[in-house]
């Protein structure tokens, strides 16, 4: 019988993932796809008893829970505290009301910036993770994904973070925009990645004018969906990395996702003579959660 | 009894719009939803018939048809020709197969370009109707929409031409991406449009770092959806303007297309100092597709 003495939550828009913790050490993990954007508010308990109900005694357990579930559209809002700052303060959660008493749920603050105004969820508990192991790190990371966070961290702080939506944007031209007809699903190719991404990288104007000649060159010429895929990729990220080069030029850079995508990332910022290095994010976020329930622990 | 000796078919992804003709004098001019995009090859001929069998006596009569009916998934493929060249030679038109022979179907050829890869269909007859009005124009004009065209004009060819994919980015990031939460189908403010145009058209690395921060920004300090779809509209039509540079700057820009959305163009380029104005595309189709009939009238 799996009895732990603290539960940790990532529930993000789609997915939901929960581990049994006994201090650092996991007893057991599970997830649902039970993700916020799936959920009305009165549906986050049921979702969470689902997976966690058989872990819970008599006693109250506290559950510490980062990401989208504490968006405004989410179980119950939680703050964002204003950076700069370190990336956690678990002692300004947001408690929301349960009716199982045993649950004692905090949802984690995000983090915002005001100029240029940004926001985020989750990635916060990722950093924490990442400082909890590099705790003298200083330079920038990088994390890609449906939106890709470019986060400046100095003495143990996040200094100013930037959101591209390069994910998502790839994802609607791909599938929904006229380009489906020439790309869809396609596995995108590495070396027309590669050149596309360089392209774009050095000329922030190529990326709008480059995007319907990928119809046009399937029509007349041929261009797999393969090679149109790696092209817009290329072009999507180059016109990022363009837009990005005050936060890894001349800096350290450590990219932070899942694997295939952030050697894709790793291979631009390489390329054009950065100091990028990959490491997968897989433990992070348990490493965020797990910092901040110590410090919740040592405060109560 | 409405007898045209010809019809006019302007048949688009959404739209089927026919005229009945009397040499360049409109009979009765009809419209139907059966676009290109919702027809299978065999669905072309009846949906043409339910608008226009009515027009027809016993003898054949010639239909001039431009657009998308003419793409590789509509009735017939209909070829593309190289640029640079003049933008129609009905001559060349694609004959699809017809159950009714009264129907004398022709489909105009589209244009094509190898450097950079671009198509266009049905924008070529617009041209030609321009052309027809103006015979002796040279400069570039610019066709706003879901694909804005900007082609460039010179003694009665189009030299070359660039698609840009703004209006269906402009769609789908709105409706379909996270910036739904905060624009949806609200109507771009003007002044928000015209600060963020101006910005991204001097500064083509603005673009991709300014997306998610409207999002934000709705979150934090309380940017209204149509403050939000005036600044992502602004910066994606002068994330284009930053890219179509060559094609506006010391050159006469001529602005065809719906009137609110070519206005907008027109107010980013006449602020950055390019000689641009604004003209009514609506019966240009039309204008091109009687030249069209003329030109197959004097040679049969």
């Amino acid at each position: 019988m799996v009895r732990p003495d603290w539960i940790a939550v990532d529930w993000g828009t789609t997915r939901l993932r929960v581990w049994a913790m006994q201090g650092s050490e996991v007893l057991e993990n599970r997830a649902s796809d039970k993700g916020m954007g799936s959920l009305t508010p009165e549906g986050f308990e049921p979702a969470l008893l689902d997976l966690v109900e058989d872990w819970l005694g008599d006693q109250p357990v506290p559950v510490i829970a980062c990401g989208m579930v504490g968006a405004r559209t989410g179980w119950v809002e939680a703050e964002y505290r204003p950076t700069p700052c370190t990336p956690l303060d678990p002692l300004r959660a947001t408690r929301p009301q349960v009716e199982d008493t045993r649950l004692e749920v905090h949802i984690l603050p995000g983090l915002s910036q005001s100029d240029p105004p940004d926001v985020m969820r989750g990635e916060e508990t990722q950093i924490a993770g990442f400082l909890a192991q590099n705790p003298d790190f200083e330079g920038t990371l990088c994390l890609p994904g449906t939106h890709c966070k470019w986060v400046v961290v100095s003495n143990g702080e996040v200094e100013s973070f930037h959101t591209f939506m390069t994910g998502e944007i790839y994802a609607l031209l791909s599938r929904q925009s006229v380009l489906r007809l020439t790309i869809g699903d396609a596995v995108p190719d590495r070396e027309e990645f590669a050149e596309a991404a360089g392209q774009a990288r050095e000329n922030a104007e190529l990326m709008p004018s480059a995007l319907f000649p990928l119809r046009a060159a399937a029509l007349l010429e041929g261009l797999t969906p393969e090679q149109g895929a790696g092209r817009l990729s290329g072009l999507l990220v180059g016109s990022e990395l363009a837009a990005a080069r005050p936060l890894w030029e001349d800096r350290q850079v450590v990219i932070i996702g899942a694997p295939e995508l952030s050697a894709l990332y790793a291979h631009s910022l390489t390329q054009a003579g950065a100091d990028a290095h990959e490491m997968d994010g897989g433990a992070l976020v348990l490493a965020g959660l797990t910092a901040a329930a110590s410090a919740l622990t040592r405060t109560e």
